[in-house]
């Protein structure tokens, strides 16, 4: 199974672009990983993007509603930056809250690891909404 | 002014990948613009990354509040997503809803732009915390 | 319609505790007045409780909704909280930003009346899922 | 201490009339009960008040802020409502996620009890201001 989840990711472009690696992906949770590249995923002093962080947990969240309820999409996302997004590889991990039929509420925290340090970065919780597909993409093909 | 918020903008390296651009930025609103790139924007259905919905929200939330307070780094992040992100061009317009010397209040949209049809795609809150840094950055340069 | 309103919100019987009274619903818009009590609305500084303040505001946004969708209930409260709650009358505004078939999104702005000044408490965005059911409540009675 | 925590609690008049009770309050977390009252804690179906879940979530919030950094004023709030609030008794567990020196990050959880049966209701988390005051009250008096 965490094949199809890597490969519904890969079909993000976004995500292949920020290099987004599923982890884990099972029973309503979730991780993903991302290296940090200064060049193109900086704010303004340097740290990660609050749009990378935010990417990174709404992902996650999205991720781990998918191993409960198949493709979803976010209607509503929270987040709480807690620290500067500052490290060599952050780490998101995402759980379902609790899945109804219209809506998945889950969670998420994002981690900066920098050498053996690591350092809780941001939490944010999402709704999504179940699209009624499954999480095989391009089974057809 | 509105070159300083340019210059500002530039220096953060996921600004400058994104494309963001700042097409106002005055009294507590700011507007910024980009253009869709199918190859390295989208989730998996092929829509606008919610990831850079609240990168085009948060960055317009942070430009609204530095015309009144200066630098800032956001604290807490909303968002509600009303539509699949699907057009040309994006436009998120931010507005201070009240700045205290702790924390600013701000919220944003985000409009996505098909030839001449214009669609809402989301609205977000954000707190954010001045960090007693004027706009003007690398002014000893 | 207004008189069905009222009825709903009558049938609340925390609304009724508060003296919530409906001062308009139509067309995806509402607005909700309450009076301050002293003895039981405050909180430890002697400001409205933010309990009441998210009462207001979310009440205010299931008026907005009800009248485009019918009954519903909230799924996610988001609230920015800008100025103590003092006043000697609270109004609460709510209006619809999309009403889709599963989701309704709304936002509300709460305004503390004192004399003849009027000042800006809290602003607050909810989602909301339709019931299904019409709001006449009790027709059969 | 938990006796100058409940009384800090009781000094709010929402807070006495809703008969909120401090079970624990130490090292960043805390605890609130209530007892349901049809009679003036309902929302139109019967169960407990949006009003009233957030009152209970901020306020188990400010609690746990307030053993770490004092006197708390919330500025933000995010509220998931899970399950319909149906419950003889609702327990609030909030506990402090980073507590800054200009803001205190915080969340919560509500569960409803109902004989044996403990279910949950709602999450929250709240960004809260520090006012700079201890939690002592009247302390002169």
């Amino acid at each position: 199974m965490l094949d199809q989840y890597r490969d519904l990711m890969a079909t993000a472009s976004f995500n292949r672009w920020a290099g987004f690696r599923v982890v884990a992906a099972a029973d309503g949770e979730s991780e993903l990983r991302m290296t940090w590249r200064p060049d193109d995923m900086g704010q303004y002093a340097g740290f990660l993007h609050a749009g990378l962080i935010a990417a990174l947990l709404d992902t996650a969240c999205g991720l781990a509603a998918a191993t409960v309820s198949g493709q979803v999409l976010a209607s509503q996302f929270s987040m709480q930056c807690l620290s500067p997004g500052v490290g060599d590889e952050f780490i998101a991990r995402g759980r379902v809250v609790k899945a109804g039929r219209s809506q998945v509420f889950t969670s998420a925290e994002l981690h900066a690891v920098t050498g053996e340090t690591v350092k809780l970065v941001a939490t944010a919780t999402t709704v999504l909404v179940p699209t009624g597909q499954p999480v095989i993409v391009g089974a057809a093909a």
